[in-house]
Formats: C-alpha cells, sequence, structure tokens
C-alpha cells in the first residue's frame, strides 16, 4: 500500500488547514464517483480497474504475445495520452535504458509525437532491417504528428511484407464507431483496440492506449490492473484517511497559501517519464482560467547538484513532493578500501540503498530547513501492483484537484489554439483567412 | 551566428525597458571581464575557449583516440556539472538514443551521478563483458555518488584487467594540485586532467570535465571551441546589440514584470539533456537569496499534448525561451495518400522540416495570445560550432543575469545543507552531534 506522509505539510500552513479543504473534498469526490461536476462524460477511468472489457484485455494480451513472438520491435505512434503513459509505465518497471538492456522482448520505439525530421529517420534507420510491427493509437486519426508518422511506417512496412502482411502487424487503437484511423483499420482488417469515449487521453494508460505496449514489453498487465483496482477500492471511501483526499488537500491549501510549481521528485533514473506523465496528468487537468500549480520534476540526487541549490534558497514558490520506492530491486555494497582514500570507509560494507535512504531523509529535512514544504509518498515497490496503485492514486486525486481548484479537470481547451495557428500556417484547407492574418502578423 | 528574437517580449514590458537595463548590464560585463563583482574567481571560463591549455587539450584528443581503439564502453564517473554538460553534448549532437545507434563509437554510461542502486547494477551488467575505460571526474575524489561508483568500477576492472591494466583504463579529471582523487591518481599512475581552480561545476563543460567524454563519443572538440571562441568574441563587445546582453536584459526585466519560471522548450528529442544542462546552469547560479526565476523545460511538439495546456491557460507566472536549429540534419517527405484518408494531402511532398517551421511560428504566437512572452533564439544547426557558441552564450549570458539580479553567480552555498544532514545521517565521524538531533526530529 502506498503512504502518504503530510508531517512536512503542516508547519507551512495555518492550523486547521485540513478542515478547510474537507467540504470541497466531500463536493469533488461525488463529483468523481456520482457524476455530479463538470466533465462527468469523462469518468470512464474511475470504475476502468474493475469494469474494463475482459473479452478485449484477453485480445490485448494475445496481440502483446503475438508481437513478441514475430518481432524485434514494435514502434508506437501516439502523442500526449497516447504517448507517455505507456512510455512511463514501461521505463519505470524496467529501465530507462529499456531498449539497450532488454532480454526477450522487443525493441518499443515511440514515434509520432513530434515533428523532427532526424528523430523519425532515428527510428526508421533502428527497424528497417528488423521484423517489427506498429501500435498507431489515435482516437480521431487525424492529429498531424501521429498522422505523418503512420503514413511513413505504414509504407515502410507494406514495402516490407507486402499489403498483405502488413495487415498482420499493424495494430490500430482508436475510436469503436468513427473516425478516419477507424475506417482505415475496417477496411485494411486491422486487429483493432479501443480508446473508449469516456476516457480522456491523459487517463488512458490503463486502457488499450497504454496496455498494448506495455504487455509487448513484457509487462504483467494483470499485476498492473489489481493494484489499480486496490487503490480504486481504497479511495473509493470518502473522508480525510483517505490518501487522495489528503494528497488533494495538501496540495489546494498550499496553493491557496501561495505556493505556485510542485516539483515531483524521484530517485530513480527509471522514473523520469513517470514524472512527465504526471506533468501532463496535473498541468493539463488544472492549468485553465489563469489557474493551477505548474508541474515540474527532478531526479535526486543527480540534480541536487543542479536544482538543488534553487529548490534550498531561491525563489520560494514551490513544494516537492517525492516518491520512494520502498524496496530496491537489486542490491549493491560498497566496497572496502584498505587505503580509505575517498574517506567513505565508514560506509564499506553497507547497502547503496541504505545510503540512498539516509539521503533522503537528510534532503527532506534540508528542504523544509529552507522553506520548501514536503508531501513524501512511499511506495512499496518498483513493480506492476505498486505502479498500478500509484497511477490510479494520482488520477483520482487529479480528479479531486480539479474541482477543488474549481475548473473542468477532464477538457483541455488550450490544446487547440496552436493546432489551429498550425493548419492554418501550414495551408490546410478552409484556414485561407486565418493564414493570412498570422502571416501578415509573422511578416510585420 | 545565433539570432535572438525580442519581438515577442517587448508588448509585455513598459515602453524603453532596455535602457532601464542598460546601467545594471555594463556594470555585470564588466564584473565578467575584469573580475570587478563578486565570485571574481571562478571567471576562467571567461577566456577558455582562446587561452585553454592546448598541451592538455591534445592530451585529451589522444585519450579519447585511445579508448575509441581499445574500449567498447566508457564509464564517466561524476555528478552535477561532471555530468550534465558532457551528456548534454553528447546527446545533442548524436542522439539521445546514443547508445543505441552510435555505430564505430564507444557505448558512453554515466555513473555516479545518484544512489540508485539499480541504475548503478545497470551499467555494471553493461560493462562487464566488454572492454571498458573509466573517466572520474571529481574535483575533491571525496563526493559520495562519484566516490562510491569509482570504488566500485575500480575493482571491477583490476579484477578484469589487473591492477596494472586497469592502470591504462582509468583517467582521472581533478584538482591540479591536492585531493583524494589527485593523490590517487598520482601514486596509481593514472593519466590526469584537471578541473580549473577558476572554472565552477556549472561551467566546466568546456575543460577536460566535458571535452574527455565527448571527444570519446566521436565529437569534433576542436570544432566545438572554435564555436565557443567566436561567440566569446562577438559577446565580449559592449552594447545593446549583444545577444546575451538582451536575452539578460529580457529575462531580468520580465521577472522584475513578475514572471516567475522560465521554460526553456526545444524541437528535438536530442536537446532534452541540454536543457537539464541549462537548468543547472541558471538554477545554481541565481536561485539564491530567495531569488531567481525557476528552470524547466519542455519538449515540443511532445509536450504541447502534454505541457500545452497550462501553458496556453494556467497560471501567467512564465515566459518562454525557445531553442531553434534552423537546419535539419535529415531530411523525409511526407508519403502522399490517394485515399487521404487522415486529411493531411495538402502536405504530401512537403518535408516535415517545413511543417515543423510553421508548428513553431504557430505555436510561438499561439502562446503570445495566451499571455506567455516569448524569446526565439535560432542556433545555425546541430553542429559542433554552433552548439560551442550557444554554450558560451548561455554562460556568458548566466554570469550577466546573475549581477542583474545582484547575486554571486558562481557560489552555490545552498548545495552544503542536503550534504551535511546526509552525512550526519549516514553515520560519517565527525557529524555526531548532528545525527542526534537530525534522528530526534526524524523520530518525532
Amino acid at each position: 500500500m502506498l503512504n502518504l506522509d503530510l508531517s512536512n505539510v503542516s508547519p507551512f500552513l495555518p492550523a486547521g488547514w485540513r478542515t478547510g479543504e474537507e467540504k470541497g473534498l466531500e463536493k469533488a469526490h461525488r463529483h468523481l464517483l456520482e457524476g455530479t461536476g463538470a466533465g462527468s462524460d469523462f469518468l470512464g477511468w474511475v470504475r476502468l480497474p474493475a469494469d474494463y472489457d475482459k473479452i478485449e484485455f484477453a485480445r490485448i494480451q494475445k496481440a502483446a504475445e503475438k508481437i513478441r513472438s514475430d518481432s524485434q520491435a514494435l514502434v508506437v505512434i501516439g502523442i500526449g495520452g497516447s504517448y507517455l503513459g505507456a512510455r512511463a509505465v514501461i521505463e519505470t518497471l524496467t529501465s530507462n535504458n529499456y531498449n539497450l538492456t532488454r532480454k526477450d522482448s522487443p525493441a518499443i520505439y515511440f514515434a509520432g509525437n513530434g515533428l523532427s525530421a532526424d528523430a523519425l529517420n532515428e527510428v526508421i534507420d533502428l527497424v528497417k532491417d528488423v521484423d517489427f510491427s506498429v501500435n498507431v493509437i489515435s482516437k480521431s486519426g487525424t492529429t498531424t504528428e501521429p498522422a505523418v508518422a503512420f503514413r511513413i511506417f505504414k509504407a515502410l512496412l507494406e514495402e516490407k511484407y507486402s499489403k498483405e502482411g502488413a495487415r498482420g502487424r499493424i495494430y490500430a487503437t482508436t475510436d469503436a464507431k468513427r473516425g478516419a484511423l477507424k475506417g482505415l483499420a475496417d477496411s485494411e482488417g486491422y486487429e483493432e483496440f479501443v480508446v473508449p469515449d469516456a476516457v480522456g487521453g491523459r487517463y488512458s494508460v490503463l486502457t488499450a492506449v497504454g496496455l498494448l505496449p506495455i504487455a509487448a514489453a513484457g509487462i504483467d498487465i494483470t499485476a498492473l490492473m489489481a493494484g489499480a483496482a486496490q487503490a480504486m477500492e481504497q479511495l473509493a471511501v470518502p473522508g480525510m484517511d483517505n490518501p487522495a483526499w489528503q494528497y488533494a488537500a495538501a496540495r489546494h491549501a498550499l496553493y491557496q497559501s501561495g505556493k505556485k510549481v510542485e516539483i515531483l521528485a524521484g530517485y530513480e533514473p527509471a522514473f523520469r517519464f513517470f514524472a512527465e506523465w504526471w506533468k501532463q496528468l496535473y498541468g493539463e487537468s488544472e492549468g485553465k482560467e489563469g489557474r493551477g500549480l505548474f508541474p515540474a520534476s527532478v531526479e535526486f540526487t543527480a540534480d541536487l547538484h543542479s536544482m538543488g541549490q534553487y529548490i534550498q534558497q531561491g525563489e520560494r514558490l514551490m513544494f516537492e513532493t517525492v516518491i520512494c520506492f520502498d524496496r530496491a530491486r537489486t542490491k549493491i555494497s560498497i566496497p572496502n578500501d584498505p587505503e580509505n582514500v575517498d574517506g567513505l570507509n565508514f560506509l564499506s560494507g553497507k547497502g547503496l540503498d541504505f545510503v540512498a535512504e539516509q539521503a533522503l531523509r537528510g534532503i527532506i529535512l534540508a528542504h523544509v530547513d529552507g522553506g520548501v514544504p514536503n508531501i513524501l509518498l512511499t511506495v512499496p515497490g518498483r513493480d506492476e501492483r505498486s505502479l498500478g496503485e500509484l497511477i490510479y492514486f494520482f488520477e483520482f486525486a487529479c480528479g479531486l484537484s480539479g474541482y477543488l481548484l474549481e475548473v473542468n479537470p477532464f477538457d483541455q481547451p488550450g490544446v487547440e489554439a496552436y493546432k489551429n495557428n498550425m493548419y492554418a500556417l501550414l495551408g490546410k484547407p478552409g484556414y485561407e483567412k486565418q493564414k493570412a492574418e498570422l502571416e501578415k502578423r509573422l511578416g510585420g
């Protein structure tokens, strides 16, 4: 079970701060469980760990097995929630060097999440001489970045395996009923998986969107779902003992007290992209109407020697949320040095995990002393079950947080602005007037 | 040459904001060139691109050639400035997947920059069956993370190659005269390189600290230095035409106007760790006395689908600094689709670089319309010379920025706080009293 420690939050807040958040939380909790709040069309994630489509889940496992048996690489094409969730889970549970250290699993390359020609050509080079499959993930099929990448990798597969052969290597995760990709998948006969209507991109990691690439990497998605289901049961119980309530309450109270930045601090390099997933979840859910905590992340202890100075003594505008995995997966002991050149023989024979634990305790106190409130979240281990719990915990607390902030936690109206400008400048039919206006501004 | 565009800054600032910064910049500029300001013991980087030790430079090149000829992997042990600079340059100039895509160059693994047992064991697994060398980088030789890692990899090398053989595979970058690592390197006969006294860690990428790993990756360090030297000449000229003055002025004026977060936005996945290097440079130089911009980073267009919503409509507390590499290294054209399933045939035959350029232009306007000031820095290409320029540009502008903020840009007094707590909790001799106090606080 996750353990949340708020003992280093309370000193920064007025007495009774928890009580002040309770009424808002009761309402937010009802919004999530009963669909009474804004964005209630997007609550499909709330009961997902129990109510998921078991038949599709079995198909995901089967497709993953096929990919593992016939492919040395899987190209996962998607952006935003169709990218970060799978990458976050795969790296956290294996390594940020997964593609370098994997043994019997296919390489997983993410494409279609940007517009870098160099990055796209790199993935092409990496797969062109091996057997590979493609999982294209897009609700509409018309988002520029993944659509462009899919054109390219589809052509590559068809050239390599013929149109018929390519069919058996393309997995389309898309809308259940409509859209460009759905139409193509139907007519071509690709195996299809569903991006559910009621689950937004940033909440989609436990749907086929995340699960197929995760399973293809050899990760036990049954245990991942079981962890999420456990958290779902636990967090459905309202009250201040609920850790999601506590987390949402603390960050909301800190925000109200003037803290504008939340730093998620991890101690494992493998955790880097989980922090990116968390940034999307919270940034996109809360960052609207001129409100919301700015989500940032650091990797300790590396970044104590980069961002550490700022955290200790810079602008007092942030608090930290520290993720600690309780058990290291592997052990290593510090060798003795008879000459004790570095003066570290007081550590000889100690495990590195012991050093890391003392560092974490010392860092928290140092930052608290420097005026940075601290939320400590201890996760049992870097395993499927624990990560499932952590995902659901952050999702549920994020829903609560958005409602506490009085925004719709499930929309993202601001994302259209850049897309419209981009379409216009690219000369998309129908955008002629906007193009002329933009070109005038850019020329001026 | 770098090109700085501030046209999307001025609308957010009072008329005449540049004039308001000029006096401070004149003084800051003198502090850097004449050593008249705080921290003037650490100005060795200012003339470094011209005044570097040419004999040592040739030794670095020779050592890199030796590593390239006798090693399939190089383990680089260092933390903070002894880690991020080399990693930033290697990845930016090759790929964030360097170890996966390298051809005739050794793998470069960074170790000793954290306390994760799993991450350390991973590097051990990756090198134990190949020929490898170690570059240990530490001014003192007693910083916990790199010292622990060095104990382990030194033992591994000695076991594999004998004590004598290991000697020829260990490169020590350390103090010129004193310290634990210097003493050991002298007595063992390791090849030694110098961490200069007058160059702080975050400014050390163009010394042996960064240059040896960079050269080992097959990067042309002569061109890198030439680019830096060109920027040095250009930026030594005082005045508002100086792009470093402009950048420092803009970010200081924005900070004074209430912006608290600077987001560095790149468009190349390979740029991710350059942004980390930049965060250390600015965060550690400015983040003191309760002041300084909080440095954050995003990778576009991927993060437009995660942090994009917040940037467009969240708290108006930030501005963006966008890095644009003018030339992509490789080309790729968007294939035509006779059926135009995704509706993107208006892009058929267009290069992805064209799409990326229009996206960048559209994104800037969208964010500016959303109330986010924008600084656009165009870099000629993703090549050694351009990157040398960019490094020096950021270093010089950072020195100016620190003085504008009236802090010492070259110290990091806050970094000791966590180290002292950690030493005490680990039971380091001499810290007994502090340990008892801390344990009491933690137990309470």
